[in-house]
């Protein structure tokens, strides 16, 4: 499936006819997007009501819009279905495809804002991405998630996670912590790292206190061997990511928050090929003294919204 | 994945916010948009640039309008990846996904009027669909291709292939035919059926003419047990499409047609469910007399718009 697709892709050249922006192409049925609509049936719940209409709506638009032909709607599907067949366990291309068409940083946007009406003083939310584990392993406070990676420069993370609105310190939070090594690859992505490498999960003290030791991190790209690469190349951009490292912090009684946070030294901050960078999630690594595990230190505090 | 798949889309329900179908949610970066569209470089096809930069602001809007939350939008994507993982050399789910929110319809309107220019005296497009295969074998004139259907109704077809503009007979025109049986599959969705049945190509001769017996077509649910029919169900609607036939004719020199034919006597016209009927395609089977293979007669003529 895949080199076929990826051939067909290749073909997608302007055509004779055109843009000319209209909605209106002689000769189509004025009425048939509204048939397509009006025949959802009663029995269906008003948001899927919604949300199709609109989709159904917007779909057929671009397509008049834009005169789409059959042999380009089938590429879409082509790409749709590829997507699918490479996405397992460890891959979601379906997710990453969105991703680098800004689709998941618009939806947590959306949702960040909907669930929140934080503030500006809560941590904001950015994008799960395609490579979190629900089974990251519990660990002690300053352990390190950091195993069999030479390369890479430790650092000692700590902070405090406190009430947005109080300023105090929350008890038994959970931080998720995960982060590519300095290959570019995430442990599920690489047979040559231990399972769970620089992934952990973190409690809170009652001073609402944790500390680990990571990598600073570095900027990999997107993996771009599938329909998310080909839309890249299609475009002509790149994949990189900027350095980052991916939190979900989790407390009884507050909103979980879902976040990356951003080295503010990298070269792609403006570019992230997924557009997931916030100014508020950008941080500095600083050099720390009298630590021989590590070389930098960063103090990072997260700051939840009560329910 | 599909019974999670399912099982999540079954959650699909009014969130609190409900809709306010508003572009406008307070705190979202106005610019966002923009930016992703902005990310396109350079060397990008202009009709890429189009296409994309369309597509990013259909979907954006979309997800902006209908406050599309993380939650759902994963539910899109699931599903994506499922239709992906059940497509096939014999199914294509995502083509399914397209053509029960008439997609497939659509951009076959929008390509038969681009291409065609015709008026109304050529025979008219109609979706290609997704059982199609490239290989039906070449049959004689008068033959059959029907194989051990026993409560089919045979039908004598034939025709001429003309010229739209001169109404001279095409000779050397092929027809590409295939048809479900009895029980709606077609014989690729079925073990109990041999290979290419109902399926075959013919070829006029020097007066244009062509002639084979096939089945009057019975209407049958498209496959629901995909992302497809979970669309369906969520929508309230039904699967079933209208009893036809699947033709494609080309002849050297003339621009060739996809069309499928309706049985007027089928209570599904006005409800198809991939949205594929256009009156002009809609026939009516006669009975046939003196002729002991078959019971019933569809004399269709096909016009072919020069190039």
């Amino acid at each position: 499936m895949a080199p076929s697709a990826t051939a067909e892709f290749d073909a997608l050249k302007p055509t004779p006819h055109g843009a000319d922006n209209t909605n209106n192409i002689e000769g189509l049925d004025p009425k048939f997007t509204a048939n397509v609509i009006n025949a959802i049936g009663p029995k269906a719940s008003p948001r899927v009501r919604q949300v199709f209409s609109s989709m159904i709506q917007h779909i057929h638009d671009f397509a008049r819009e834009n005169q789409i032909t059959v042999d380009e709607w089938m590429q879409g599907v082509q790409l749709m279905n590829w997507a699918g067949k490479m996405s397992d366990e460890k891959r979601n291309e379906g997710q990453l495809v969105c991703d680098v068409l800004g689709l998941e940083s618009l939806v947590d946007a959306i949702t960040f804002k909907l669930a929140s009406q934080a503030g500006d003083t809560a941590t904001a939310s950015a994008i799960l991405g395609p490579f979190f584990r629900h089974d990251a392993p519990l660990l002690e406070n300053e352990s390190s998630i950091v195993h069999g990676v030479d390369d890479g420069e430790v650092t000692y993370m700590h902070g405090r996670v406190i009430d947005m609105k109080t300023n105090k310190p929350i008890a038994n939070a959970y931080i998720d912590v995960w982060q590519a090594s300095t290959n570019g690859l995430y442990e599920q992505q690489d047979e040559n790292q231990v399972e769970h490498n620089l992934r952990g999960k973190f409690k809170t003290d009652a001073d609402g206190r944790y500390a680990y030791y990571c990598l600073r991190p570095t900027p990999y790209p997107v993996p771009n061997d599938g329909p998310a690469g080909k839309i890249l190349e299609l475009l002509d951009r790149h994949p990189m990511r900027p350095a980052h490292i991916h939190l979900i912090v989790v407390a009884e009684g507050y909103k979980p928050v879902t976040t990356q946070i951003f080295d503010r030294i990298d070269p792609h901050l403006t570019d992230d090929s997924v557009f997931a960078v916030k100014d508020s999630l950008i941080v500095d690594f600083v050099p720390i003294k009298n630590n021989p595990k590590a070389t930098l230190e960063l103090e990072y505090n997260i700051a939840l919204v009560p329910n």
